[in-house]
C-alpha cells in the first residue's frame, strides 16, 4: 500500500487524509474545485471545512480525476451519500483490477433504495466486492484530528480486506475493529439519522434526556428490526457503527438532523428547517426510503413513522409523542418472550 | 391494588411515589428520620431531594414500619442498593403472602455479589420470586415529576406479575415495557455504572464525545459478556435497561459515578474523589465485585480492568487508556464471525 486516494475534501475526508498521511502513506486528497482545492494547495489550510489545521506536506491536494486516482492502491469515498453513484461513474474509467475501496458515506441511496456497497457494485461491477470495506463508528472528524482516542469498525465480505483496512487506518489514537457485517455496518449508519431526527425534535419540543434516552434506545430497535429484514446481522448495531455512532450524532450540535429535528419540534415547518440548515440534511430523505420500506415489508417502526408524519404530513409533534406514548402496553424484546415457555 | 409503599425518600422513591399518588393509588412513603419525614409532613416539600414540587395529599410520609405496611398490595424498594438487605429484614416481619414487591435499587451486593432480587429471595424467601418485579431504565427523578415522556422496563418471572406492574406504573407520560429477563434488568442496572465511571475518567482526561461513545459502546460489549456468564439474556442490554440507562447515566453531571470518573481521571487519589464526591459512589464497589467475579469466570473485560487498576491499583489513567487502545486488533463481535465460515 504506496499510495491512497481520498475523494472529497470535506472534514471527514480531510480527517481521514491526515490520518493517513501521519502513518506515512503518500495521501492523494481529491476534491472539487468549489470545495476549495486550490486553496488547500496553496495555504495548506483547509479552510472551509477544517480550519484549524495545517495540512501534512505528503497530501497532494487535487482537482484532476487522472492525478488523483493513478497508481493508487486504495480509494476512500468521504463524499456525501447521494453523491457516490456520480463521483463513482466519473472514477471508473480509471479504477483498475486491483484497487481497494473503502467506504465512508452514510446514506442510502434515494432513488434505488440502495446501501453504498451496491450503489459501488451497481457501477462497478459485483468483483469489486471482494476488495470493498466499509468504515463506520463515532468519529467527529473534529476530535480524530485532534487524536482524541476514537474507535471504529471496519466491514468487508472478504476478511482479508478487512484485516488489511484495519491495519491501513489503525493509530494509537484510532482504534478500528473488523466486523463481516457489511449490510448492519452500512444501514446502521443510516438509519441512526432518522433516530437523531427523532431526538431533535424531542428537544425542540422541551422534552428532557429521559425522553432522548428512550427515543435512542427505542429508535435503535426499529433500526434492529429493519436491519434484520435488509438481511444484517442484529448485533452490529450494538457495536460502534450502530449505537455507538448514534450516540455521538444523538449528543452532538453538529449533527445537522439533530439540529433540523429541534426546528420541525418547535413547528418550524420542513421548507423553514431545510432554508434554515442550509445544508442536505440526511435523516429527511432517509425518513421517507426507510417508511416505505417498512410500509412495503411491513415492519413496526412507530417512531419513524412518527418523524414522517411530521415531516411529509404535517402532524403536530407533541401529538406524535403523545400517540407514541399510549400505544398498547408491548414487551420490550419480542424475542426474548418468544423463547420462554412460562411467559 | 390500593395501598402502596415506598419505601425510601430520596429523589427516586419520592419521584415515584408522586406517578403512582397521580394515577389514584393511596401511597405511604417510608423513610428514616434523617431522610426528612417530618419536614415533608409538615411543609409537604421533599426540601433535601426534590425540593421543586409540593408532595400530593394522597401521599402519606410515615417512618413508622408497621404503619407503612400494614394492608399494603405492593412494596416499591428505593434505598441505595447495599442498604437493601437491612431494610428488607426490618420489614420482614410485616411483608404477607399477597404482596408485590417491585425494586428500583441498582447494584451488587457487595459482600455477598448478589442480585438485588437474589438478595430479597435471601432475606424473605423463594417464594416471594412469584410477586417480584425489577423497574429500570432512563429515568431522572427530576424529569419523571415534570411529567417528561420517559420510557423503562419492569422485569418479572411470571408474566401477570409483570403485566400487573406494567398497569400501576403506566401513565401518559411514563411508559412500561414488559420483560421476563429479571437478571438481565438487574444487572444493566448495575454495571451500567463501571461504564460511567470510565467514562467520567476520559472526560477528566480531556478527551472528546469519540472517546465517550466508544467507551460506552465496547463497555456495553463487557456488560454482555458478564451478563450471559451470569444467566441473563443478551437483547435485554440494548434495551432500555441496558444501552438506555448507559446513555442518561453517562451524559449526566448528576451522576455520582460520572464525577468521581472524572476526578479520577483528572489524577485525583480514590480518597480524595470520594471525599469530595461526600456520598457512596455506587460504581467503585461495583468495579471491584466485578473485576473479581471477571477474574474468577475468566471473562475479559478491558475497561472494567482498566477501572480497577486505577482506582486500586494507582495506576495512571493515561496510560490505561493507552494500553486500551493498543490492545492486539480485534474482530468487532466475535459471535460474528464464529458464525460464517468464510471468515
Amino acid at each position: 500500500m504506496q499510495k491512497i486516494t481520498v475523494l472529497g475534501a470535506g472534514s471527514w475526508g480531510t480527517a481521514l487524509s491526515m490520518l493517513l498521511a501521519s502513518k506515512g502513506y503518500k495521501v492523494t486528497l481529491w476534491g472539487r474545485e468549489e470545495d476549495g482545492i486550490e486553496d488547500i494547495k496553496k495555504h495548506r489550510i483547509n479552510e472551509k471545512f477544517l480550519p484549524s489545521i495545517s495540512i501534512l506536506e505528503n497530501i497532494y491536494p487535487t482537482t484532476s480525476r487522472e492525478e488523483a486516482i493513478t497508481n493508487s492502491d486504495l480509494l476512500v469515498i468521504a463524499v456525501p451519500s447521494q453523491a457516490v453513484r456520480e463521483v463513482i461513474e466519473d472514477f471508473k474509467h480509471y479504477i483498475n483490477n486491483n484497487i481497494y475501496i473503502v467506504n465512508t458515506s452514510k446514506g442510502i441511496e434515494i432513488t434505488t433504495q440502495m446501501r453504498m456497497s451496491q450503489v459501488i457494485k451497481d457501477v462497478i461491477g459485483e468483483k469489486i466486492l471482494e476488495r470493498y470495506g466499509v468504515l463506520s463508528g463515532p468519529s467527529h472528524a473534529e476530535e480524530v484530528i485532534k487524536n482524541i482516542p476514537t474507535a471504529v469498525t471496519v466491514a468487508a465480505y472478504k476478511k482479508e480486506t478487512a484485516f488489511l483496512l484495519q491495519s491501513v487506518f489503525m493509530s494509537t489514537s484510532f482504534r478500528v475493529y473488523t466486523n463481516p457485517d457489511v449490510a448492519g455496518v452500512e444501514l446502521g449508519g443510516a438509519l441512526k439519522n432518522i433516530v437523531a431526527l427523532a431526538t431533535g425534535m424531542s428537544r425542540g419540543l422541551g422534552f428532557g434526556d429521559n425522553t432522548t434516552a428512550a427515543l435512542m434506545t427505542r429508535g435503535l430497535t426499529e433500526v434492529v428490526r429493519m436491519g434484520i429484514a435488509l438481511g444484517a446481522d442484529p448485533r452490529t448495531f450494538a457495536g460502534l457503527s450502530g449505537i455507538g455512532d448514534l450516540i455521538v450524532t444523538c449528543n452532538s450540535n453538529y449533527s445537522r438532523n439533530n439540529r433540523a429535528g429541534n426546528l420541525l419540534g418547535q413547528g418550524k415547518s420542513l421548507e423553514e428547517t431545510l432554508e434554515s440548515i442550509g445544508m442536505v440534511v440526511e435523516g429527511i430523505h432517509t425518513t421517507r426510503v426507510v417508511y416505505k420500506i417498512a410500509q412495503d415489508l411491513n415492519i413496526e417502526m412507530p417512531i419513524t413513522t412518527a418523524c414522517y408524519n411530521i415531516i411529509y404530513n404535517n402532524k403536530n409533534p407533541k401529538e406524535e409523542v403523545e400517540n407514541l406514548m399510549q400505544r398498547r402496553k408491548k414487551h420490550e424484546i419480542e424475542e426474548i418472550v418468544n423463547n420462554i415457555d412460562s411467559w
